[in-house]
């Protein structure tokens, strides 16, 4: 794999810099569980609510993980990609589901929350289809809250270094500062989705770390990159403070 | 085409039959308008209301009635299929814009209304990214009832030969012959979504054809089949009662 990267298996467009980045086994012999991909809450048996993530962040996310070293469980929503080279893939679907298959990973080292979980999910789920009302009106649908997966993680008492993401599309650092305090995260990961090219869907990406330090919180600014190389930023990032 | 066809230009699995069904050119000149795949309803930038729609059954609708000599637009949500060979695609997202373009191709001779469009849309497309609230509880999603692009285009002064399906769960043929009437729609294909194996997502299905004639309304079943196998027998149906 190693050699593989040196010599070029890289995709077209990909920077020549990550060419020659040289790989650590930083993380060998750590059990890393990350999720990735859109959850979707289905409303009946042909309607759901979901969101546009690709799972491309997720996916490079492990494939990184699996390169310096680590044993790597990705647990994937509903995604077209296919599953990086010693990667163990779990599939769910809604939310639920995703962290009932988180939890059967634990105990771990670290946990990397980037799917793009649905908040909400239907308060009752139609076993038939819906059916639309005679009338022309509206329609209220009720939802509740979905669990928080990576708030649930780090509350554990035998919690993995645990790391958010938070895609904003407004006062992206005081959103994801928030996030990261609220949630008792060791490290979030904040981007913003509204810019042009980047986020969800997209080849590319832009974030900004954020951390807590003795002093406050700390911030660490990735440029736009394809999302391969930002995926090995952010691991160094990781790997420097789970030593 | 059509000797690629004789040929076995076929995928595996399609049944031999259809291999030497001979090919009519009995939709030549003809302008045929075919909606396909599912809408996504945006809630904000990133959430969505869709379905489980491939897009199959409408995509091998415009294959074959391309083979028989029509002119064919297919007016596409988001799929990841390719466009069948010679067929004109315009690709859209929401029902809105689903109805904006197959309008855009009136007058046709006919039109077959094969996507899943999504019945609601949220009532406001809110430009950022909803937050949740900091209460445990629960959101409740007003939505408005998205256009009848079928019953639409079947209320025109210059409406074509208009097909519109009906995938249901229970009741089927009730719910259907009760579409064909108030739509006023000149066919439609009853397909029961919650059999194993055929429907959404699956290459197989099953349909049953409902139609009025001057003793009332009459059915047509169409057994199990590969969907582009399906596509054909339905197609043979409408070239027949186009003439």
């Amino acid at each position: 794999t190693i050699l593989a990267r040196l010599l070029g298996e890289l995709e077209p467009g990909q920077e020549a810099a990550s060419r020659v980045m040289p790989v650590h086994r930083d993380l060998d012999g750590k059990r890393v569980v990350i999720t990735a991909g859109p959850t979707r809450e289905a409303l009946d048996p042909v309607r759901y609510l979901s969101n546009h993530s690709s799972g491309k962040m997720g996916y490079a996310l492990a494939a990184a993980c699996v390169e310096r070293g680590a044993s790597v469980t990705l647990v994937s929503g509903p995604v077209t990609l296919s599953t990086p080279p010693g990667v163990e893939r779990i599939e769910v679907t809604s939310a639920v589901e995703m962290l009932t298959a988180v939890e059967s990973c634990m105990p771990c080292d670290l946990f990397i929350g980037c799917a793009a979980v649905a908040d909400y999910r239907a308060a009752a789920v139609s076993e038939h289809k819906l059916k639309k009302t005679g009338d022309a009106g509206g329609l209220t649908l009720e939802l509740v809250r979905n669990p928080d997966i990576v708030a649930t993680i780090a509350a554990r008492a035998d919690r993995p270094f645990t790391v958010g993401f938070a895609a904003e599309t407004q006062s992206l650092e005081t959103h994801a500062g928030s996030k990261l305090e609220r949630k008792r995260l060791d490290l979030i990961v904040a981007n913003d989705v509204s810019l042009e090219g980047v986020g969800f869907g997209g080849d590319d990406n832009a974030a900004t770390l954020l951390w807590r330090e003795r002093e406050g919180t700390r911030h660490h600014a990735l440029p736009r990159q394809p999302k391969t190389a930002l995926a090995n930023a952010i691991v160094d990032h990781i790997a420097d403070r789970l030593r």
